[in-house]
């Protein structure tokens, strides 16, 4: 069972996705094969799956500092961006209508804000710095007495850059703001210790699949006492947040996931290959690092090499079994808006790659990694790409 | 790979949730394992995993008389009735503010509407007749010019009736009403032979887990024409219309449990069970048939037990290694909104079960339940319940 093997290519877009381990795999046969009861049913088979369903769900909540019945699953952190935001705006639209977010959130946020800007509600995108990082103070100016949410991602997905979350939650409270705090964790669950109360959030989203659990599977930190609304009605499962049969195998296999992650020690890993990988891409003439070096998280790096455009190098780099992106996935290879956002020239967004990390990599991936940019930029140069 | 085995247990709640055949799981492990890469990336790893997606899609769209793009995954059938749902009023609803459907729907169709009413929606929930039938000329008196959804159930999923989908969608033809037309086929897909351009309808919506593949998969089925609205926003997979990185195992075990499927067959070898069934059943004195004998799907038989209620019964049963539910699995042990809505007494509502076969039951699991409906009607009685 070793399929698309990572030890023949070299796996460095891990924010797009990640390889399911082995434990999230044999979590989710599991599942399928012993736990396929429908958890609504009230015989001992539709409990075994709810007991499953309720196991993560504690795991979970121990994990980032929240209660049992704070943790809700649904089918990515998409949804999830999309629950948190349209169901916080709808709690609150007798109050305000305003939000504030940033120019250099994931699409799940910044497409649900732009519907939202249709349905009547006037949204602030606050810009980042050019070095990426996102001022507070630019934030908390923004939101007055009809602000009824904010919106900032923890981890940005194409830079890696952390955002001040917990300093925007403190400076909401002493604003006397009412706005719902809501963030990303899509890039940041798992590769990094949370604490929903340090980072003082009313809403936290993140997804399986960045962690080594398979796709279809997120979830949502809610706070015990917000009153959030619904964005899909049904059956009332999820004590009615998010309707629909409760995707078991997938739940335990996010468990599984979780059970083979190791928070702190992949951080301080990924943290040592991020300073090589760091160094070593610096070092090369034409290179140019586009995270900021300091407050961004080791598992991103963003780079652009002069006079290459992303897809072509991205090809080329496939060719030697090397992947990496251009931008987010899902971006699909037009241009970050995420680099363009932070001012950086056509020139240096047009050729931008996102370098991203998991345990599973190691320095000879860096360096054959660095070995093949050298290579593209003599033989693609002289080609005239 | 056994499992929770169907063989030491008698699972007639097939109606509920099915037990993931091995095709299923057999495909979902291979994407898991061999195809992980994100759908969106623009390497080969990402394309092989599109192209199990798009051979899916292929597959659905061939099996119900559709094109390739008009098939659209998302996480269950109760998101699938949602997005069609809440998508086709808000195109429409400069037209019109009016939604027509039955009383008898699922909660993902009926919670809705309820929602909808909210937002200003008029909705006319038509009756089915005592026998569980539902009048065609009914639903079609109650569409008016400012009528722009009709939304309808293919097969009850507590009763097995059949409902007249296509004879409504040709009466709205005939009309010439603007409405959309949806059916809600969970309970239908891969149980009958089904036609998208016989029965006439623009949505039809699906779900993986009552077919034998996995719990967080459903498709919906959008004719080409139609500009749905989404409900999910954000990285603009599926053409837009349900953002989320697409769930690739999930999506490759639907395919293999359509693969599995021969609905012919397994249509016929579930009518004969079923008269088998029916028979048996009605000889049993205080046993009452809630189904129609005519116009019914033979997967269900819903059925009541005399003087017994239905979660004591089931309970019993239960104890027997005997799975059946009372009403539907989202109804969690309420009363049947089903049977209420045909006008059956609160005796025969609260004593009610529903027995759903799969092509894996055999006439011995009918004797096998028939013997234990015999013996829970003497012990249980005998002890007051």
């Amino acid at each position: 069972m070793n399929g698309k093997c990572l030890q023949t290519m070299i796996y460095l877009d891990n924010s797009a996705t990640t390889k399911p381990c082995e434990r999230a795999i044999s979590a989710l046969n599991s599942a399928l094969i012993e736990n396929w009861g429908n958890p609504s049913s009230l015989y001992k088979l539709g409990l075994e799956a709810e007991n499953i369903i309720s196991s993560v769900r504690t795991e979970i909540a121990d994990m980032i500092n929240a209660r049992e019945d704070e943790i809700f699953f649904l089918g990515s952190g998409t949804e999830a961006n999309n629950l948190s935001i349209i169901g916080a705006v709808n709690l609150m639209k007798r109050r305000g209508n305003k939000i504030v977010t940033t120019s250099v959130e994931h699409p799940s946020v910044l497409n649900t804000c732009k519907y939202l800007e249709q349905q009547g509600f006037e949204v602030t995108y606050i810009k980042p710095e050019s070095d990426g990082n996102l001022s507070c103070e630019k934030v908390l100016s923004a939101v007055d007495e009809k602000t009824v949410l904010v919106s900032v991602m923890l981890v940005n997905n194409e830079t890696g850059c952390i955002f001040p979350v917990a300093k925007i939650a403190e400076g909401l409270k002493q604003k006397k703001s009412i706005a719902i705090m809501h963030t990303d964790c899509v890039q940041g669950f798992g590769k990094m210790p949370l604490d929903v109360t340090e980072l003082g959030v009313d809403l936290l989203t993140a997804s399986g699949h960045k962690i080594h659990g398979p796709k279809g599977i997120g979830f949502l930190y809610k706070k015990k006492t917000l009153q959030l609304k619904p964005i899909i009605f049904g059956g009332g499962q999820e004590k009615g947040l998010r309707s629909g049969t409760e995707a078991v195998p997938l739940i335990a296999a996010l468990g599984g996931a979780i059970d083979d992650l190791s928070v702190t020690d992949s951080f301080n890993k990924i943290k040592r290959l991020h300073a090589y990988a760091y160094n070593k891409l610096s070092a090369i003439d034409g290179i140019l690092i586009n995270s900021p070096k300091e407050n961004s998280l080791p598992f991103i790096i963003n780079i652009s090499v002069k006079g290459l455009r992303s897809e072509t190098l991205l090809h080329f780099l496939e060719s030697k079994e090397i992947y990496v992106s251009s931008g987010s996935a899902c971006s699909k290879g037009k241009g970050s808006h995420v680099l363009t956002e932070m001012g950086l020239s056509a020139d240096r967004t047009d050729s931008a790659l996102r370098i991203s990390f998991s345990k599973f990599n190691t320095d000879n991936d860096i360096d054959l990694l660095c070995e093949a940019l050298a290579v593209a930029q003599n033989s693609l140069r002289k080609k005239g790409y």
